[in-house]
């Protein structure tokens, strides 16, 4: 009972094959190129954005506010080092998928400009950040405490990493918004594109399945359920027949509206205004008023008894 | 090329700024607290739990009768210590929290009463999921034997994570049981509050979207698809307006239901009897009679030719 | 405050009536059998092949066409061992399962032909899955480049497991593809069973919640959206009440068909002609000839004023 090791001969030509086709499809690699930024970096920064934004709640406890600077102090320093490294990556690499000339750009300096931009924002993402905890609280009878929506909450933790993405998005920074909110979305279900513009006291209940598309536009104090999608209509071609990219094609949501479980709110001139409740399962494609509650008239049901 | 390393002495009133930011909002950090339980940990705890449970499927293999109890024995051991820590700071920062006195409690003592009654329910606890692997293999053509579904079923991770959390959740330790919870939650998409009270022999099948809340109770040999919600009709405010906690919010499912995928049944008086069949996609807020088969009269379709 | 030591004795009988459950409830333990698969390992084997489908993207930087054979070269040779080691498992045990005698069988010699005849179809199927990646690019408008694809699509990572889960699944290997599908389903909430036959171009745009059953046909060119549901429509049962195992039981789709979210197409004998539209929410359970769009009449819509 052994493994024949001639066999593993055989391994020398496959790997050959192997490399062949990295030359002949050479899309889905990447050789030869100035390295890409690494997704698990990404993934560190955020955790420790993290740590700075509910300090004692995660990695690092015993903090007081007699310690707390030397640990933030350190988090801030390593994250500056870090995201300029990362982002300076992805700025070359949107610069050589353009063909554009790199020669002579310095790109670990507009790294580190970006990365201190988005560092200096934030204390002011902290506070938008407090609301949206307080509004799961206000949102939700099963909450015992706001201790137990920092640690439980993937609705909160999908729009806190969302409110990371964005601002990065918002600078201009490439590929790293769209690491960081897959990840979020591949633990918490929410699946939110960097692109999407969200007022604070934004609460998502369960999430599991929500899809907020690239051009969504939603007002303070929104809160939406499991399933919810606000998604695009239909897709413009050019004459080529390309998509056209770049347009908005994803609603506007206005204050204080609900929109129960798996509702459906499709297209760019899509508007629902302001304190409107959207029932669960709802489809809508065209633009509500204020003030106005939209439920679906339920399909009639049919019941026989169990055979 | 080169990073600029005087910008970096921004970062230090940035620091400062941050921690400022403690102070002013100081709902989302934990300084000067008595520590948090640690999320990681407790989920380190479920995954020796699940060793408990499964013993030769996950990580330790090659046990046989001669060797697992030191195994078992010695996972048990670290459990004790580890759940007897963890609660013991659940149940402090709990007092904490509601600003009780803390003096002279011992909370050690009391988080290793709580461990060690919970330790004691486990050989219960693996009898009853033990049918819900025979159900899960009695449910699902697709299943080729309990391995599987022991290796690959979410449901089962689901149900039996939620089996250890309710009975903390139903011992009174606070915030453990909803770690452990959303942490399911997060690798399944299968959302169960630790309140609900399920039976033996429940089997969810495939299972991403589904939610099911905090005061649900169902009965044994249940079944449910992907994307069913056991959900709140409406929050009761009290005359302040704050939301009601504590009362009676989700369904009763009763012995031997199927509710197919994406249904929706909501509303703490709603009880489907026994033996009822609920239909994918049905959205149902009041009762069912036993031995019932609702389904939706489906919306017609619209057939034309692609263009 | 402290642990009472002397009701740590306690332990030692706790774990005696846990050890007497595995003799009492042997059906979800594994005692004195040959080793499982482990489940860590098998991940660890999908991390090391999407590092040779995608070379250059996650784990190893700065590879160019110069260094990458022994990059290559050496994964492919940790693969062999892993691999054939994991096979020789699950092939052992599907036959100890099965009562069979396994005297004087060369399950290692068996683990490593299934091994090296898996390893021989990733150039192959890294041609495939470059055609998927394609395929999500020309059907998002959102996709700023291949690259993003690459990184950030849940549906892309769904299916390239899927591809490499199904090749497995082809050769007979038992346990270890569902393993892998049931990881990249935690990880994207897409729940496609290896069984499942996909052709070239398949793009999942979101993904979650969807759920692609074992004898699902899905011929090129084929997009579809979160929530959608290629299921069973009911499940046989032979004279003594058991389910029957292996017949086709799920749709056909065929070339260049698009199916919205949330869409439900269920039945082994239901087949979506070629071109075909099926809109958001439809629910099918008869075929549907070529070029077709099939949408819902949407259930009339009430809207009042809030209150």
């Amino acid at each position: 009972m052994a493994t024949d090791f001639r066999r593993k001969e055989e391994l020398s030509e496959l790997t050959d094959r192997l490399v062949d086709t990295y030359q002949e499809i050479g899309t889905i690699n990447q050789l030869g190129h100035c390295p890409l930024p690494n997704a698990m970096a990404v993934v560190d920064c955020l955790e420790d954005l993290k740590e700075i934004i509910f300090p004692g709640y995660r990695r690092r406890q015993n903090l007081h506010m007699g310690n707390v600077s030397y640990y933030i102090g350190d988090l801030v320093d390593k994250l500056h080092d870090e995201l300029t490294q990362q982002i300076a990556r992805a700025l070359r690499h949107a610069e050589d998928m353009h063909k554009r000339c790199t020669e002579g750009v310095d790109f670990e300096a507009l790294g580190q400009q970006q990365a201190i931009r988005f560092l200096e924002s934030l204390p002011e993402l902290r506070k938008v950040i407090a609301l949206d905890v307080q509004a799961a609280y206000d949102g939700d009878p099963a909450a015992s405490g706001l201790d137990e929506i920092i640690f439980c909450y993937p609705g909160v933790e999908a729009v806190t990493v969302h409110r990371l993405a964005h601002q990065l998005h918002a600078q201009g920074v490439p590929l790293i918004p769209r690491i960081m909110s897959e990840w979020s979305h591949s633990k918490t279900g929410i699946d939110i594109h960097p692109g999407a513009k969200i007022g604070p006291s934004f609460f998502i209940d369960h999430g599991t399945g929500v899809v907020i598309g690239a051009t969504t536009d939603i007002a303070p104090h929104v809160k939406i359920y499991q399933g919810v999608t606000l998604g695009a209509l239909s897709f413009d071609k050019d004459e080529e027949g390309n998509l056209v990219r770049g347009t908005k094609r994803h609603p506007t949501i206005e204050e204080g509206v609900v929109i129960y479980a798996n509702a459906t709110i499709l297209g760019g001139d899509t508007v629902i205004g302001n304190h409107s409740v959207i029932g669960a399962s709802v489809s809508l494609t065209k633009s509500i008023p204020p003030n106005t509650v939209v439920t679906i008239e339920k399909p009639s049901l049919r019941f026989r008894e169990a055979s």
